[in-house]
């Protein structure tokens, strides 16, 4: 396909449309920047499957971010950053930014954080990533750490205020509850939308830190520190591409992007 | 890999693990017959993608068992039965026998069967391919469809006795037991193993039919038909070929095939 936009874009990927949240995110705390948004919908989940597979998906996905001449590239999804970060930073020269950095430092902001709770995919909990990056920066931090694989699904059928979701969230989260978690980190793209629910569950006693608005913050820093920041004038654009069409994946993408999406290609990887 | 069996196996293969249902139920039937089964688990699941990529996954794999000299294809996944199997007919000339033929005789074979409810994924659902062949072939009978994409997510958790399962199916079912369903047909490999509560849901007035175990007959009297059911002596053997392998898919595998699954192998497609 043609992009409008090339030399200079942001790039930004993940296994499906639950990164446009982190799209959002990014468009409002830097409106200038033009994104080239890459979707894998002919492969998602990533969260299911082997480190091996996600990092040669991902990197399939960095391949295709790079032909489009982006000046960096966010990884807008958690499995992907856990399991193939490393690796994609030491393959390529283009800054790769992921969202793991960011939702631990949004943990550590608050210097009271003692117990903290992790949602995740099944992969992302599997690759103990986050408890890494935590228990690395703050000592005696108590982690607890829990795989929620029926969430993405949840989100993905707009059953924000259904029963069986708050069912379903209060067996992943009521034992978290009884551990005494201060932090809730939201370690999925999906979550964010499930924030209502989640402060009723919680009855406002738990700090929700989410990885989508956080790493929008944490691109600025670091865009800001390698002096890559748009300095043009005007909104920057953005287009998404995705490996597979369907309505269902135009109709979410509407709702992780809280507005009609601009149109949407389908282009093909390798 | 090397294949244990090659000239004479059966191939089956499904976008995952939930086919393993099919294969119980073809090794209960066909102890004889040596199965060559393929699980596309690196880009599961294929119920909610577009109608052309679940064509060219099908495709790719139908050329995979073929490279390894099966003498018939089922094909044990409903979304690719409904999207691809037109295609794959015209296309080879092996014996290519999908799930949906088999469901469809199932439920006609009660003369009664008047009102027919019908649970699927989205692409299954969308397909109108059971709803086309229902309603071909028995005029006046009243078809309602709905798509059920949270159920493969809870089997595949094991979620089989929860109360949000419960709910979920109520929220599924009950406005088909309100239009007065008399039969249910499940139309994802899946679902099998949701059969004791949907009992429970439909108190034991409906007729519960299962595309699983009725593909297993449908294969028997095809085969016997083309000459090619197997008269050797002793068990065939199983092979298992996934194109991503993980802790996982393994557990999955042995629930689906209620039984320790033989050595899993990962293989490449294409």
């Amino acid at each position: 396909m043609t992009w409008l936009v090339n030399c200079g874009a942001l790039g930004i990927f993940d296994s499906g449309v639950g990164g446009l949240t982190v799209v959002r995110a990014v468009q409002e705390l830097l409106p200038r920047e033009a994104i080239i948004y890459l979707g894998d919908t002919a492969r998602v989940p990533y969260g299911s499957k082997s480190p091996e597979t996600i990092r040669r998906f991902s990197d399939e996905d960095v391949r295709y971010l790079l032909q489009h001449d982006v000046k960096a590239v966010v990884v807008a999804c958690n499995t992907a950053t856990a399991h193939a970060l490393p690796m994609l930073e030491q393959k390529y020269r283009v800054p790769i930014i992921g969202v793991i950095e960011a939702g631990v430092e949004a943990v550590l902001a608050d210097p009271n954080s003692q117990r903290v709770g992790i949602i995740a995919t099944r992969g992302t909990i599997a690759s103990h990533a986050y408890q890494h990056a935590l228990a690395q920066r703050r000592t005696g931090l108590r982690i607890i750490a829990q795989a929620t694989p029926l969430l993405v699904p949840l989100v993905e059928e707009n059953w924000l205020n259904e029963e069986a979701t708050k069912l379903v969230l209060q067996k992943y989260i009521s034992p978290m509850l009884d551990k005494g978690i201060d932090t809730l980190l939201l370690a999925c793209t999906h979550y964010p939308l499930l924030v209502p629910m989640l402060q009723e569950i919680t009855a406002g006693a738990v700090r929700i830190v989410d990885s989508a608005t956080t790493c929008a913050e944490h691109l600025r820093r670091e865009l800001l520190r390698l002096d890559l920041l748009n300095e043009g004038e005007g909104d920057g654009i953005l287009q998404i591409g995705l490996t597979d069409l369907s309505e269902q994946f135009e109709e979410l993408a509407e709702r992780f992007l809280r507005r009609l999406p601009p149109r949407i290609t389908r282009v093909e990887l390798g």
